[in-house]
């Protein structure tokens, strides 16, 4: 393996993770990085907080330079360099030096395609104003920038992490944001219900959302690009930003002949080695496994698989007997707006249903920590699980403090295969600024043993049917400041046992509350003295309106 | 089932736990908790902070009372009522009311005990003055709270959860406070490492630590307590916090001829039945199985443990067939002390040396989020394994934020049997406000990999032996502030390669820097280039001074 020649295509996350591993393995081997674009190794998660001036230094986010990784790593960087063609029969890369246009081959032993992915720019009429921009790197950054200095109307279309965190920033910054999203709910890769706290944040921070509508077409005018959407409104813009999703900066691969995926990317085996063995490929331009569904594939465009996949291929090229396989990707993400996060781990019921999958969830509400310790904060915790096995499928989490950390453990379980039962009895950190005794995690795990065990039916829908009685056992002020839809009938739950007669037996009972606690327990009283009875899983505040004043239910 | 009888000896955490969930799985049941104490279900892990004044309310802390367990729950609460006495073949319990002195016998069917555990209070000379006070309840708390509004000079005996928490509330309510502790360091369950950053802590806030100490005997004065401490010195006390551990409760059951184990605590099986089938216990009187080595018993006299308890115990009682085992403790817990942060999960290595069970560990530094997001602060995670399996048997984290998530997530890893190698793809919620593109989780699985791999050699100590070049890769203005004890040779990273002919090849290397990751690249160069060289584990912050203000390495 001595000099060993390696190129990568790519030095942001997954190509610079493999070339430093590459290095750590082999003092030998000559590696060199090529980079379309003037930067490598910045971090570009990090691009919209310097737009809002959260992050302040630029510097901070060019994480490294050529210089700085030739001095610690002693790689060869060539920027501003795009590779346009591989000989796979002679193993060389051809790549054109974008200042100068100079072409030339590069012979490789082994090759990592790390191209990353595009913000998807459709063929909308107008869309080449230059007002209308995209967010990947740093000179996306600076231009957007430039125009928040500017400019005062902002325009984001597409309400997914970047679109979030873009909107955010541009408020913090002073600017009216308008933020239009062609599905019914921000961030649509959660089920609605646990998008609604953020939907409500935005608007508390002024951000006027414009959901079910689309673009249809731009308008350029000297001061101002107008926004024609789908609804017949129309949004003065004096800076647009695109987030709608990327596609994956495939078409090298695609002309080498190397295997695609449906949606165009680069299929890797275990070991991200693409058709072609002497061809890696990592990052956010390949599908992996899926971890929660042996059988399907996926594609996590994130910052955390591409480092993890980069790490695999240099293990995989320099000590190929020791290199573990890289497991899949689960799809763990989270977003801040404002004072809100809002996060998902695996599968969500919206592509379990869309998959026709068979599975369970509850929703639980919960304080991020003991509720009798100063700053506790309410947060929704849902669940998904197989109802075979009581395996976890998902998970998602949506609040004000403490969201990561649960995302983070229901991510660890689902990736150890663990059912809702081990929920039931993970021992976490608990001292009051930090948990409770028992955490929102056991409480799901608790709720979703309770309802494996039949112990109560929970449905995530008020009834229609008027033969269902709708019992609200919040106490009186609460139900009349926060009426139930319907004609529900009022019983505070300390006083449910003694006024079992104000309800019919031979009609079906749904049990409401806040926050799914006290309607459970009611569910279960009623059941006991032989009701047909149903709970309302997760409240109404999960379900109608997260900033209901609502007390939280004591412990 | 109809009509059975259940007794419940204390009302707390395991008791108020087992008779709430038994009230949800039987509306008939007649259930009847006795506590010997005024109150029932109190937030006894708040105690000191109410105490410091941090929970304001008392009434925050009185969770539920004997009436709101009646309204919500249908159960009868006799507190001030001391169990005496168990008839196990006649099935009877005698109890003693504390107000009036009266006895009488219950019957039960099913009889919970959940008695708890009492503060240590040895037999050293003075003792019996009230100036030393423990703090189990809430009279203690006011006992405490009534002494901190008199006296200005505390001392705490014992750094363990208790102490550290009440020197921190006692600080916080402006006295001048001693910490006294028979160990080396301050909490004691952690290795003594990563205790340091909590030291340096304590003593920035002007907690006067006094280690390897102990009381010899209280002296009483009509002004003040003197506490004599075996280093000879003497501490004058308006007030004493004795906080060295706890013993259970276990009386009852000892004389009712219930198995105990080696230290007094009621064995219970896995649905914590004790050795008479109709008597459960459960809480911090109980021992339980280990759940990193399953040949092991232990005692975790925490909350969380306690309420999961409580509640298989009530589902074996009323639905044995559906009940789940208690699958034992873990021993995961976390104190905080002015802004720092540590705990632990699992075995520690102290621990586990003192089993004699082999284990590899590794420490590794890292921030709490992104580091070029603002508000980055630096933590500080150990993991320990076994050699063989790479199964995880412990972890223990330090810093100022995201202690408690760390430890969440290694709990979950240690709880689902996971590998070091499984943490290297552990995929955890990422944007810069909440976490890295890799975790320190992930860091740590990478570190435990390259050990088990052979890529790297740790030592967790620096050399005695002259023979050894010790190597500090840091800049030379950091290695001229803080210089590494000896005569290390400072060769930064970058400039290593183009110096290696200023290192003896013949000598053995250990590699040094501030963080742990710099003297890993170090050691993979000289390693490569025929060095016999080891890397100083988790750097000289994680073994020095927590404190050193080092850059932290770009990631």
């Amino acid at each position: 393996m001595e000099q060993m020649n390696i190129l990568v295509v790519g030095g942001v996350a997954a190509g610079a993770s493999f070339a430093a591993r590459a290095r750590r393995l082999s003092e030998t081997a000559h590696i060199t990085i090529l980079e379309r674009g003037p930067d490598v190794s910045f971090a570009n998660c990090g691009l919209p907080y310097h737009i809002g001036g959260e992050i302040a230094a630029r510097d901070a986010l060019a994480v490294q330079t050529p210089e700085s990784l030739k001095g610690l790593l002693n790689l060869e960087v060539r920027t501003q360099c795009e590779a346009t063609s591989i000989d796979r029969v002679g193993k060389r890369l051809q790549i054109r030096n974008l200042r100068t246009q100079q072409s030339e081959w590069l012979s490789y032993d082994k090759l990592m395609l790390a191209p990353g992915a595009s913000p998807i720019r459709p063929n909308w009429p107008g869309i080449d104003d230059p007002r209308i921009m995209t967010l990947r790197n740093l000179q996306d950054m600076d231009h957007l920038t430039a125009a928040t200095e500017t400019g005062m109307r902002a325009v984001v279309i597409g309400a997914g992490f970047i679109g979030l965190e873009m909107a955010e920033q541009l408020r913090h910054k002073g600017l009216i944001v308008h933020l239009v999203e062609l599905q019914s709910q921000v961030f649509p890769a959660l089920d609605a219900p646990m998008a609604a706290l953020l939907d409500s944040e935005l608007r508390q921070h002024e951000v006027a959302l414009h959901l079910s509508d689309g673009v249809t077409r731009f308008e350029s005018h000297d001061d101002f690009v107008r926004c024609h959407l789908s609804s017949g409104l129309a949004l003065e813009a004096d800076l647009v930003v695109l987030s709608i999703g990327v596609k994956p900066d495939s078409e090298l691969a695609r002309a080498a002949g190397l295997q695609l995926g449906p949606r165009g990317h680069i299929v890797v085996d275990e070991f991200q080695r693409t058709s072609d063995l002497d061809i890696y490929a990592a990052g956010d331009a390949v599908e992996t496994a899926d971890r929660v569904f042996a059988d399907q594939r996926t594609v996590v465009p994130m910052g955390g698989p591409a480092n993890r996949q980069g790490r695999v291929a240099a293990d995989h090229v320099f000590m190929p007997d020791r290199a573990r396989p890289y497991p899949g990707s689960l799809g763990t993400a989270i977003v801040r707006a404002f004072t809100v996060a809002a996060g998902l781990t695996g599968w969500s019921e919206k592509r379990l249903q869309a998959a026709g999958r068979p599975y369970q969830t509850v929703t639980v509400n919960d304080s991020h920590h003991a509720s009798y310790y100063p700053g506790a904060k309410p947060l929704t915790l849902k669940i998904l699980w197989d109802p075979d096995s009581g395996r976890l499928l998902g998970a998602q989490a949506s609040g004000f403090e403490g969201i990561d950390k649960r995302l983070d453990v229901l991510a660890t379980a689902i990736l150890a295969g663990m059912t809702v039962e081990d929920l039931c009895h993970l021992e976490l950190a608990y001292a009051p600024p930090f948990g409770a005794a028992k955490d929102i995690v056991n409480l799901a795990g608790f709720a979703a043993c309770n309802r494996r065990d039949g112990l109560v039916v929970h449905t995530s829908e008020l009834p229609d049917d008027p033969q269902v009685q709708v019992v609200d056992v919040r106490g009186k002020p609460l139900a009349d400041a926060f009426p139930v839809p319907g004609h529900p009938i009022n019983i505070p739950f300390p006083a449910l046992r003694a006024s079992l007669d104000k309800l019919d037996r031979t009609r079906p009972v749904v049990t409401v509350c806040a926050f799914g606690k006290m309607s459970y327990f009611a569910a279960r009283v009623l059941a006991q003295h032989g009701f047909d009875v149903t709970s309302f899983s997760g409240g109404l505040k999960a379900n109608i309106d997260p900033r209901t004043p609502a007390k939280l239910p004591s412990a």
